[in-house]
């Protein structure tokens, strides 16, 4: 696997393979690499010629209150893990080389971006809008690959590609659970055992709401019923969103013989968790 | 010349031009063409194997009291002049294949957008820069041409290729000007027989400034007698900017021993105009 640190080697390397006509698929990520990011790689290599992922902790799509500066951070282990993968080549620059001073221009998806996860961490989608949007400029990648488990990052970096005619295609892949359940995530490493037992109820919470819709309950009674079963476990500290919304739009909707995201966000202890899964047709 | 109508068609043609090893020099236009934009064709054809020029005026550059329903369009006398400067291919798509039904994304450049015209039109620059950056992922050109009369724009461009590593050469052309040094715009045309007399000052004005900053005049005083001169022809109804700017951060600023950017912009009965030049060093 070759390491690539500059834009510049990058931009120089998928040129040269692009012009011999390989196909990239990419898998970017912030590190702190779990099953989940190598079920995307995995994805990338079946379906492309050349396999890149990069590891950047982007500063910019942390709010001053979270946690950039105690995201783990494990370089060396992640390299060995990409390289078991079959991964090509790994970039990873640094944040001078991303964000050289002076730096001062955004991308920002309107509507979707203030939704749900959007709301509750202001300027973080036009963050991760923005680094995708170079990261794709230095890649040059035929295809990109996203967890579901942020799958309103999905949803609005897919929107960018469409509104600014990216010359790439964004594919969404399954999220990978542990055995109990809980949707892998680096975050999850920060929850003490108690917490991580009592994170399961995540996952419990999306699937009685799946059971709920198929028997007909009403938006608002499954909301109420998801937010009530987040919330008597007592070590969930605050429920942020559950519900059901249009997978589309991501507005809260009646939910009949259509597609239906089910959606949760809590705080445990301090540690941010969200789930979500797609059900009907 | 080919014409193109649709941005699927024009990514075809592009990325079949790149394989093949060509250099794309792309000239962006709003129709309306005049010497200026054919200076840009030319500099484009001497550079590049192909020349694509596109021909889109962009509702969302236009504030709401602005042309935007008046701005001339003229595509077969465009079409004419653009077959004649030996332009390989014409990209001309109509407003909903640009910006579709639920469009929502948009590319800022923060601090360059919001001096001298950007302070006047607010969301100009904004405009500006997602459009040109949706082109630039259509048309995929090797290098860009951008007259010095929108100097600003031109220098808000470059940083956004920068600040979002898109794969583009961003070349400024020189200002063509009519014989009386008026500088070539397509709203020029606007101008009644005794503005068009009128609108000489701009340029006469600018030409007064460089004499004055060889002579070490102060920046205030020569600010103020820009102003003056300008506030001296009849028929200018407003001075909305004229000074003397340093050319990388636009901001107003002392000029000794330095290239200095000269700029005005003023308004002639209802018709905005802008002219700029670049002195020392």
């Amino acid at each position: 696997m070759e390491i690539i640190r500059t834009p510049s080697m990058m931009k120089e390397t998928s040129k040269r393979l692009l012009m011999k006509g390989r196909t990239i698929g990419f898998v970017p990520t912030m590190g702190a690499l779990h099953e989940g990011h190598l079920y995307l790689s995995k994805c990338a290599r079946s379906e492309n010629d050349v396999v890149v992922a990069s590891i950047f902790v982007n500063p910019t799509q942390f709010g001053p209150t979270e946690d950039f500066q105690q995201y783990p951070r494990e370089f060396e282990s992640d390299r060995q893990k990409l390289e078991t993968a079959s991964v090509d080549i790994l970039f990873a620059p640094d944040v001078p080389a991303i964000y050289p001073e002076g730096f001062a221009t955004s991308v920002e998806v309107k509507g979707l971006s203030e939704k749900l996860c959007g709301a509750l961490r202001p300027g973080h989608f036009s963050g991760v809008a923005t680094i995708v949007c170079k990261f794709f400029n230095m890649v040059m990648p035929t295809r990109a690959y996203f967890g579901q488990k942020d799958f309103q990052q999905a949803l609005i970096i897919q929107k960018m590609i469409g509104d600014l005619n990216l010359n790439v295609e964004s594919i969404l892949c399954a999220t990978v659970r542990e055995g109990d359940g809980l949707a892998m995530s680096s975050r999850n490493r920060y929850l003490l055992p108690a917490e991580r037992e009592a994170a399961t109820v995540l996952y419990k919470t999306l699937q009685s709401a799946s059971r709920m819709i198929e028997t007909g309950l009403e938006p608002r009674v499954i909301m109420e019923r998801m937010q009530a079963m987040l919330m008597a476990e007592p070590l969930i500290t605050e429920v942020q969103y559950a519900g059901v919304y249009d997978p589309e739009t991501l507005n809260a909707r009646i939910a009949t013989g259509k597609r239906n995201l089910l959606a949760v966000a809590v705080k445990i202890g301090n540690t941010r968790l969200i789930d979500n899964i797609v059900v009907g047709l």
